[in-house]
């Protein structure tokens, strides 16, 4: 019987790992999502190298905000775990976090180009560039290199809370995508999102991209988010 | 119970919606489909934010052609209503817009380059290349975004419904393509067609893009449109 | 009741049109697949513009080799029929022909250049370039555009059998790919086989294609055609 | 009733030939999966040009390592037989060899480039570039020659079997990607990789690739291999 976390958190962070191979973002078992639960104190987690199509509620496991030890769980933890507990500890407004290796978000990160908003997908999304981190440092690779990754994308964003609700996903110099959200759904549906502006992105590249003017952007990113927002339904019907 | 459009209409809007999906157009719930009965003066259209695996034809929403006010539904229609509105306003002969965020089509949006006329699998559907309007300016986008969003269509068009007919589709600058026809499936398949042939355009370029005869786009055009069209079968078979 | 041909001509030619959009080779209802009785004279053919997901065998049209006339069937024939007409004709080896618009034999097509031979997997099936038409001249466009459309491929080879054989497709210029063989399976193969190559040549182009030695060419070749032929099993296991 | 290898074996085997089309490796027949049992001296492998959805374990073909004859079966094998059984006589620690046609390493093989590290998705598993051979002379083609495809592997990594463990993949130029690993299983999900990683660098290269630091590269092949790796659970939970 599991009973650090609720039902419904596992339910949902289950539930958004399985939509990873789903939207198409995942090669193998690369990918993990993750949800917290900030009173208890501890977030749910994919386990390191299982495959989706025999994940279960059972297999995944709860962690430690405060020092990344397993609370619960038969199996060890994604190894990207410490990156996700950095970034929870160091924005409140995080409620989950995803990782993938999607291949056009991929490739901005490995030519350590930001992803450049080019149009109102992105900015429906991401109030400016999908930013990209300096590469880590021999120092910040041989010690605590998870937590450290989470750390570098942690310093891009001057720590500000604001800034990482605005812009929800940043790229990992070489390595890829992590992105993030009000819970476990939402930063999935970041990463499906990074994932299609980057794809766009590459191919406006090949055609030539001109920047498009602010005041369209700032409009598409207010009509989904803040106060005068009036995209969607409530979710309860 | 529903009263204000036939069960008929209901349900082409929302096949043709579940198309989008399943045609690969669609990143989350982008992308949106209406019909139009003008005889009872109101359109159909999908709700906004809401996901296709769950969308049913109660969920659909029925919007006034004159004045934009929803006239029957228990959800807010797509955000993009008003652009449908001012297209189904300018061009008498629409009968069903689609909008969508398909990848090739939006980079040619975000690059501001019309999709050139390459060959045979354009000229069967677009009589000239699928145009590309001006950026909104700050005034468009402060008031009635939406509906401008649909002017500067009809303004690129010249407010033209035979070039409507004939070029049943145009990229918005940096955001992405609209469609239409004489139903809203038809509307749609000009939506999948469009992206089609930006994916094709791309690579054409890549491989550096010649431009073909005059005599060969009019021949395909007009053996599928026209008093002369000898393509398809009676849809009643 | 159908006569004209027999069952497993039938059975065999709507396989080969069903694999198409399997093979993710098709748009809508684009493309099509044939195969020739020539002891009976006559070839079946998709009708033009049927979806693929309501075709059946009663739809299939058969049509005279000699004259082009409609010898069975409720609906009209493809209207690439006549370009089917004029390959048989020329070419008596060939059992089945395919015409599709898929994406990056397309793409090559409207670009005027041929498919180059980049590698063993072209070897394999293309004894070289896979070539590209003329376009077509404004008298070819102005009467019997279809059956034109064939005669600039049998021109492009010719005229010559074993060549055809060799060289089982051809692009048609700002139109897109024809593939050919001895029956409708081998000829529909033959159109997947020409998209993966042009999707292969495309990323080659990018990455700077180099030219491969004549010898692993012949090698590739001779291993899966002619007397020494080692690739395979006998179908009848 | 077969009895020159083990059930678990043929099982394996089969099951690793069965993902190759739904990795998206496959075009048609192409691809092929075997896998070795030492002390018996005879390696499984795939019939040649058996169609995936059609095969059956029963087909499956027992080869001798030592002379390639066949020992149990009544198909044909694979035409590049040769080439895993070179493999395996060259590398003692191989279990599994893999080959496709996939798109995106085709495509280097064919530009005769090798797949370079540009991150961590490639770093996790090839130490170093994934190496393009020399293109066989006319003697290599002319005599022996799936033999000899895998000797001018054997010969670009030295015939060092450390070296195929840490780089356990290689293109053959104009031809394709071989990879292996200690089974089928890993020699097949090696090719995934081998594909993912090659259609990243496509991506990158397009953007203009960076070298990343050699550190980071350490740091990712040692957190999954060797004795201080710590990726993934083992594969009995």
């Amino acid at each position: 019987m599991t009973t650090a976390v609720s039902k419904e958190l596992r339910r949902e962070v289950l539930e958004a790992n399985l939509r990873i191979p789903r939207a198409g973002l995942a090669t193998l078992t690369w990918g993990n999502v993750s949800g917290v639960d900030r009173r208890a104190g501890v977030f749910v987690i994919k386990p390191s190298g299982v495959a989706y199509d025999v994940l279960s509620e059972e297999d995944l496991v709860v962690v430690s905000l405060s020092d990344g030890s397993v609370v619960e769980g038969h199996l060890r933890p994604s190894t990207d775990t410490e990156t996700h507990r950095s970034l929870y500890l160091a924005f409140p407004s995080v409620g989950g976090v995803t990782h993938t290796h999607s291949a056009h978000a991929v490739a901005f990160a490995q030519a350590r180009r930001p992803i450049p908003v080019l149009g109102t997908t992105h900015a429906d999304t991401f109030n400016g560039p999908v930013p990209v981190t300096e590469a880590l440092t021999p120092q910040q690779c041989a010690t605590g290199y998870e937590y450290n990754t989470g750390q570098v994308i942690v310093d891009l964003l001057g720590r500000d809370d604001t800034r990482a609700r605005e812009v929800p996903g940043a790229l990992v110099a070489h390595h890829g995508p992590f992105t993030w959200g009000a819970d476990a759904t939402a930063s999935l549906e970041h990463a499906i999102i990074c994932e299609a502006v980057a794809e766009m992105a590459l191919h406006t590249i090949a055609l030539g991209a001109v920047e498009p003017p602010q005041h369209l952007l700032d409009r598409h990113f207010a009509r989904k988010h803040g106060p005068d927002a009036y995209y969607g339904n409530p979710p309860s019907v």
